[in-house]
């Protein structure tokens, strides 16, 4: 029987602000990726994320980012890849501390924002971060970017990694995102969203916006919960694989 | 045959900007309080710093402070408890790390500047950042200024802990240290530090400024770098403590 | 005829993260306190919030508060004064840049959070934060908390004030607020706040929780709209004063 | 009789770090360029830099960077432009605010560091920069890189500038300077250094590693002071152009 994993962003308010939905968030994935306060999240948010996935007993990820709080990781910085090793090495290590603080523990590391666009465009890069955030958490598996530099990296260091593609992305015919500028590069509609997920689970392959297969590890899928319709699509994602028969629980590697 | 621990604060640099002298102090001290990034440090002075230690078979503690860089921690801030303690646990969790990507491991922890010095008056603060800071490193023992709060709260938690003493300053009759403003409170003398710390880890006790003995467990002694003439302090208190038969090295509980 | 001036803080979104309602406030407001960058605000929110009030004829205050993000400046921090001041200045002028920028200008100063806390009972504080801020912006209006250490240094400094009572918070007789933690402390009727502000500025006087008349100079009524309920008392604090004849228009000095 | 200005960047201390010679600095050159914050310096520093300048009469510039205090400015980041022209703003608005309390003014602005060079191959990009600046600063003179796309953008503005070269940098035939990794990049003798840019100053051309002219306005020469090398460069350009009875004095326009 087939088995998937669905995966999110989560504990990305910041002090006083709150951001996202991370309660309906956890009743839909199996896997959580928490911010590590370099990008979004703070100490107390990191904490309470944790404990509130644990008890839902959805695994538990760290989710660093580039130090831009008020760009939200999102822009692209030029940082010498050293400084950036250290501070994936950093916030790795922060959120293994608040891991065992909450009882639990950091099963999955993902890149996130501009630092995993920009790894997933440059293996080396991709290499050198994976590298580091082992350094700090070498049990810990990589989530990546299905058929990417993400992988290609993974896959050199011969770690424990899991392959993810997105709920409400299309996809070109080389595996990468279709620009969000273009017509139908996102999802929107719920009813479309689920059983194209499902029939890419089934096939083993991304399929484009063309409809072409490229066979590839499908492990993961990442859902987005920021609007109310990211969560329609999450929703029917979730009710569209179990549909199929396929069973949704953590990743196992 | 007596053995005692000498300890310094390091890894104070912050970016581009340079503090402190620790390729000097590594050669005087036998463990090491590296800053974690809050008031001072960043992943790339941590980890360089915590490298040197290690090869020079220096002991490493994680030194977490209030999150005050312009004040470098030195300011006295009202933050809820429940908020240092995270602040905590985050901090001790990046210096795990760190010394994990470093090759080595944190063996204590030093609480740095108001953080500590509030905490050194109240015993409730400090149990509950003693307790944060364990439930990310339980295996750690905690750095307390001997005789106060401190050592209260770390009897009662029941934890592995060290008492420190400074090679600087003088002490009043009820262990607290004289007011800096006042004549006196800072030791300038090379000549007179050395042998007043020998005379007090001999005597197992603090000696005030009156004279009066004020029997405690010193196990460790803090050394400054910060200017000229606190190195030759500290080489003082080195060569006087070795003079008397006193065997330097790190902690052991 | 008598006129009063209604504000609220405003501004308070960071980077990616969103707060308050100032679409709605600022058609009921006549004066906004715009955050400077310190506990809340950046320079985009700075601009866009600006631009809103001046399109809509609202007087523009700069809001400086302590350098706290993570706690939206509620904490209470012993800074030095003389920086403190510096920190004040610094966000006073970013606040004139951004109201140049924005074709605009900053007629008013009110501090925020626990800075504007610990000034109300704190004269020296007081003075010495308005005094660096008319360094900056001399032709400004300080709004004090009326009948506190802020008024009490206003009129010490010979400054241009106004003063400021609250229309959702009871008060003692000392002229201070009742302690949050209090039954009645905070109004949450909106059909009790607005009749009692209209009372007041009739009265010329706070009106205490006993019935005791404080006479001050009462020239602006301070708003909020973080909950749909302090929406409501805000409108009906707007409605009340104009069915009672007061208008309601920017303060003048 | 010609006259040149001498520039520097000062104030780049940040909270308790210090860096730089600005004292000794002061008493050679005419124009100081003064961190704003972002990439270094506090408002204690602001404050005490400009009252430094003032009393020696030596003309005050805002030097606004990218937001990036751990990398010092010097990291390429890829910020929205509306995103950087706010953040310009705020930079120079809060350098005029600190202007005033010190009872001078802001003469000038010149970009620093990543944002400056990025500028420097991006006409637009300093064109959007220079404008959000003179928002705020309309009276302000802009300093740009001789004969680069600051220059251009400054003209197409048709605002007050003035154009500047490096003491200690060798440039292409392009005029754009020689990588620092290539031998004779970085001019380290003092005895070569002086005379070198007096032939550019009469000149009044640019002249190449090659020995090539490129004719251009030269108003103000950049000197640094962060090695005891800087500064004898630094004493040597003075000297130089004095013996050449070249009038050291601020820019005029």
């Amino acid at each position: 029987m087939a088995t998937v994993d669905l995966n999110a962003d989560m504990g990305e308010s910041y002090g006083p602000w709150k951001m996202g939905n991370d309660d309906t968030l956890l009743d839909i994935v199996t896997s959580a990726n928490i911010a590590c306060g370099f990008h979004a999240g703070d100490p107390n948010i990191m904490l309470s994320t944790m404990k509130m996935a644990a008890e839902k007993d959805v695994g538990i990820g760290a989710h660093p980012g580039f130090h831009d709080i008020e760009g939200f990781g999102r822009n692209r910085l030029s940082i010498p890849i050293g400084t950036l090793q250290n501070q994936v090495r950093y916030q790795v290590g922060a959120a293994l501390g608040m891991a065992r603080a909450a009882g639990t523990m950091v099963r999955h590391i993902k890149l996130h924002g501009a630092m995993s666009n920009m790894a997933s465009e440059d293996a080396e890069m991709a290499y050198a971060l994976y590298d580091a955030a082992l350094s700090v958490a070498p049990e810990a598996t990589i989530m990546v970017l299905a058929a990417t530099a993400h992988q290609e990296a993974a896959e050199k260091l011969g770690c424990k990694w899991v392959g993810e593609i997105f709920a409400d992305r299309a996809y070109n015919d080389d595996a990468t995102l279709v620009d969000r500028r273009l017509p139908g590069a996102v999802i929107h509609d719920a009813a479309i969203a689920g059983p194209r997920i499902a029939d890419m689970v089934e096939a083993g392959a991304i399929i484009t916006q063309s409809g072409k297969h490229i066979p590839t590890k499908i492990d993961t899928i990442c859902l987005h919960a920021d609007t109310p319709e990211a969560i329609e699509i999450a929703k029917s994602t979730r009710q569209a694989l179990r549909d199929r028969g396929i069973r949704l629980e953590k990743f196992s590697v």
